[in-house]
């Protein structure tokens, strides 16, 4: 049976983020030892899912040290090699492996010119944890399938202990420490991803839409959705749909909407109506029990992407199979990428 | 007859930015009048075009000044409202029509919060103009096209000047005097892209490859072609579509790939053979003489985005009209968008 690896992993995403976030203290102590200080900003390092953990990890961190959160462009370093001065710049290195080579040498230049370098990788061996001043280590035990699913949720939760370490953060421990049972709750319930895959057999391609913390959330459920179904999928934020892109929606265009109550709600939900209205085809994540695929009710804003990515993993998985993939092996894809 | 503003708009650009790029002088002192000093950070806030020439610009003023240049998260400030202190920051803020409520809300906020902001907007009695404490008229004129075009490359090339008045540029101010003569030249030659619309005819969807300073002119290409013809196209960098959504190309898949000489050159030429080796439909844009849009040799690659946008806009303008739609007002969008 294919897809059996990307399912045990997926399976085991609470124990692994119960054994992470039991380290919170200690992480939070190895960080504030790190420096700099006092801290100018913050220049997160990443690629493919890791950018979208990076993404999430932007809307945390910036409210938490109130300044500056950057996402690095790692051509100008690697390709363009240009001086910059990162002095008061705490660098974040995301990579499940470790081994992305551009990531690793972005990081150890951005620590020459003068930053304090942190790796988040679930290899604390690896190249990019060499390269760096101190280490997240994810903890998520050996990732096989090619679809990155148990790392990006402990990248993710990564990121919130981080924030929770630098500053303010708009949820309690208790909550946070209830994360792995509000994952469990979700992974013991892929009905509707199921149900939800069924919708979309025939689609050539989708997006998916969400706002504010949930938008990093938007942009790996599409990566997921593209790498096992070989479906041309997309991510984007309401807002910057509306900025032109929501002129290419037409009748029965397939749409994933991610959102949850909070600031950001409203803007969601006018959105979904009006695709709704040019007869798109939406299908709801989110905590009303009417969504196409509900996760628990209670969960703060903050904390509900780490639960919509794990159901936007069942949708993949069940999309890919039903679709004949192998979830497990993507065609033309490996689990190291050289750049 | 349809698309006749979209372009007479485009035609407009070669003198649009001949008479933006005479004040470069006077804009280049009012920028370092602002401050602020010394300089921590620079944050871009924009959205749609302006946002693709935000990652421009980026890519010139990290060089130019040493230090980080971030892309803001617009809801953190506008939805989420969290407190920030941007001391030390000089905060661009990028809209044509300096209406977009966000845009103007953010910029407002963020020099609240000290940072010292300049808008870059075509109408400089706008309230992006007014919450600025200096601005860059772009001088394009009015326009009236959705689709923007030459209030685009006036912003890319409003990028190049702040740059130039910051730091260290890529570029001599002689060949960025030359700017509108290359544009022109691609403006008098038409033929190309009209043919690359024909092979485009059909397709479902595309996708637009770059790296480095062209990424963001890619960004820009696949949104012209997303808002004037309702087809679904994104615009990435080389190295995250290796990331994984590499994993949706597959035979007689649409590419469109912008390249020129530099560091990221070898990166976008091996992309495109291991693309074709996949059966994808790769059309090219780059000073090559046999590239399918071919732009003026000899123009530097951090310049060479500004003429790769206009042949995206003959692209999306040709096949627009291919496909019997009316470029200049795209089925469901407006000028201003409300967020």
């Amino acid at each position: 049976m294919t897809g059996r690896q990307m399912a045990q992993e997926m399976a085991e995403q609470p124990a692994r983020l119960q054994a992470l976030l039991r380290r919170s203290d200690e992480i939070g102590e190895r960080v504030r030892e790190l420096g700099p200080q006092p801290l100018q900003g913050i220049t997160i390092v990443a690629r493919g899912s890791s950018d979208h953990a990076a993404t999430y990890g932007r809307y945390l961190l910036e409210p938490a040290t109130g300044r500056p959160v950057s996402l690095a462009a790692p051509s100008l370093h690697t390709l363009y090699r240009i001086r910059v001065d990162y002095r008061g710049q705490l660098v974040v290195g995301v990579s499940q492996s470790g081994r992305t080579p551009e990531i690793v040498t972005t990081l150890g230049l951005l620590r020459e010119a003068g930053g304090c370098a942190l790796a988040i990788t679930n290899d604390p061996t690896s190249e990019l944890a060499k390269a760096a001043g101190a280490v997240i280590e994810l903890g998520a035990g050996d990732e096989q399938a090619v679809p990155a699913t148990k790392t990006v949720t402990a990248q993710l939760a990564a990121f919130a202990i981080l924030a929770q370490s630098l500053g303010r953060v708009p949820f309690s421990r208790d909550q946070l420490a209830s994360l792995p049972e509000w994952v469990d709750e979700v992974i013991e319930d892929p009905g509707p991803a199921a149900v939800a895959a069924e919708t979309l057999v025939g689609a050539p391609n989708l997006i998916v839409v969400a706002r504010g913390f949930l938008y990093g959330a938007a942009l790996e459920a599409a990566l997921k959705i593209k790498e096992t179904c070989s479906l041309l999928a997309d991510g984007y934020s309401s807002a910057d749909l509306l900025h032109g892109p929501i002129a290419a929606v037409t009748r029965g265009f397939p749409v994933v909407a991610l959102s949850a109550p909070g600031p950001a709600h409203e803007d969601v939900v006018e959105l979904v109506s009006e695709l709704r209205s040019r007869g798109a085809s939406v299908l709801t994540i989110s905590p009303d029990r009417d969504a196409d695929m509900p996760f628990p009710e209670g969960i703060p804003e903050a904390l509900t992407p780490i639960v919509a990515v794990v159901r936007a993993q069942q949708l993949a998985h069940a999309l890919a199979l039903r679709l004949g993939y192998d979830p497990d092996s993507p065609q033309g894809l490996s689990k190291v990428t050289a750049t």
